[in-house]
């Protein structure tokens, strides 16, 4: 028998029917739990409700696996008790996240807010655009997100070429950075938040990008030194487009929001109608696969 | 010897350095042309001059191949003389062209234009968006451009199919278009402007969409009935993302101007900066295959 923990009875309903041998338990991680919390195999982390408390996760005396529906796992690394498997959202949200850094990028290629504006004004304007074909693009992450992105570019025309921490699977290590920003029409960060990785993005980073170049950031916020890169959209040298900010929500008096050059959304990257049925789905292939002593997807930990 | 009949000095000068067996002369098809004219093998249309009118070509009275650097032939395929091969961009456009059909959808879809007033107003909204993963993309044409746009919607997980005349190359005929369209949440249009499909989006073929659908068209005007769409989108019923429209350029006071739900630009599409670097490539490309007596790229006619 295998025990499934979900947050909420919605859960337990875009999850489905599931087999005899599978049990359900719904629990909030607040109030009392039910009598059989220490049979849970499989915890799902809800996107809806608050975070549980570490009380709540230590009631799962038999815990084998946190299954989490984001990709990034950053708040959970530290919060995995030891012998326990974490699991991420690989997938759930890649194509949407995607989606969203190509249709920032582009936008600002192509200026889109300058069109919508002739529009407006019912002008029809004869321009040539920025556009990506020939462009350098480099994406700084070469996991499901960063390839969906590369992919799409790729068929607009670009060049582009990935980056990871240590240079595997075809990518350029991030050492290289230095040698590559300087080429880099568009740099695109679609890696996860980790020690290695914050304040990576900082006044030396940004420098280094040619002028005229474009920052897209749907990972996380805190990937990049606000200020510095407030400097660098001040001045014109740069244009950003950012689905995630630092601090995140972005305060309404922060001088982010009025940034030149500058196209922001709130954090919309892997939120699309939809995705929750996408990540039951593969709620449901996890307990699944656990009840039948298969690898699961996704792992992170463990 | 073969000769290049270019219309500029400018464009001699992207062509670049030719072999010994090549000449290029200049005519802009106005004005007295040069002693060599009877000469020109591959006449060359630019993009920047004026048509040049029917004397001009009959004075190349050993024309062998008419180039044209725009992926639409339509206004050149009556005016080809028997016997002379008609060239056209194929590949010069099709990476930007691309490239603003997606931005142009995932604008509509992500809601970049509402994200755009909320960051003017300050205001980081809690909200999620439509988007391309699990949707069905219907493009009507599968040539170059349509490929494209097809992978890299497909990157984001859209459900992507391909429609053409005959439904040739493993895509869809057109007669498919009434099953089809009740389930295509978007429907892009990338395909020539032809006898046949002048008006193939007439008012029949939306009111075929579901509602909240998205009709895109980077292609030609003229493939769209302007009245039908009109009152779609007054009604609220369908979004479109316009490069193209008829009458192009739209005048000031049409109506199409202040429609809801309607992103337009102005024909920008292959019109990005470097893609005369591109034309001018595959140029050199067909005159030194010309020489060589090697087939040429993009043959439309002959």
């Amino acid at each position: 028998v295998t025990t499934l923990c979900l947050q909420t009875a919605a859960e337990v309903a875009l999850v489905g029917e599931l087999s005899d041998s599978i049990r359900v338990v719904v629990w909030d991680g607040a109030g009392e739990p039910p009598p059989n919390i220490a049979d849970v195999d499989l915890f799902v982390a809800s996107y809806m409700e608050p975070p549980v408390p570490d009380e709540a996760l230590a009631r799962m005396s038999r815990l084998r696996v946190i299954q989490v529906l984001s990709a990034g796992v950053e708040a959970w690394l530290p919060r995995v008790p030891p012998g326990v498997m974490l699991c991420n959202g690989r997938g759930v949200h890649g194509g949407s996240t995607a989606e969203l850094a190509v249709a920032g990028v582009t936008s600002l290629l192509r200026e889109l807010p300058r069109w919508r504006e002739a529009q407006r004004a019912h002008e029809w304007v004869d321009a040539a655009t920025d556009g990506s074909d020939g462009k350098r693009v480099v994406i700084i992450g070469s996991g499901d997100i960063g390839r969906r992105i590369g992919s799409a570019l790729a068929a607009f025309g670009a060049d582009v070429i990935y980056v990871n921490r240590s240079g595997h699977d075809g990518a350029h290590a991030l050492s290289e950075l230095p040698s590559l920003l300087p080429d880099a029409g568009v740099v695109i960060l679609a890696l996860p938040l980790t020690d290695e990785s914050r304040g990576l993005v900082d006044g030396r980073f940004l420098a280094a990008m040619p002028d005229g170049a474009i920052l897209a950031n749907i990972a996380r916020g805190k990937l990049v030194d606000t200020d510095a890169l407030l400097a660098q959209l001040s001045s014109g040298r740069l244009s950003a487009f950012l689905d995630v900010t630092d601090p995140e929500p972005l305060p309404a008096d922060h001088p982010l929001w009025d940034a030149p050059n500058l196209l922001l959304t709130p954090h919309i990257g892997g939120g699309t109608r939809g995705w929750d049925e996408r990540a039951y789905r593969l709620v449901r292939e996890q307990v699944l696969r656990l009840d039948a002593g298969v690898p699961l997807h996704n792992v992170v930990v463990g």
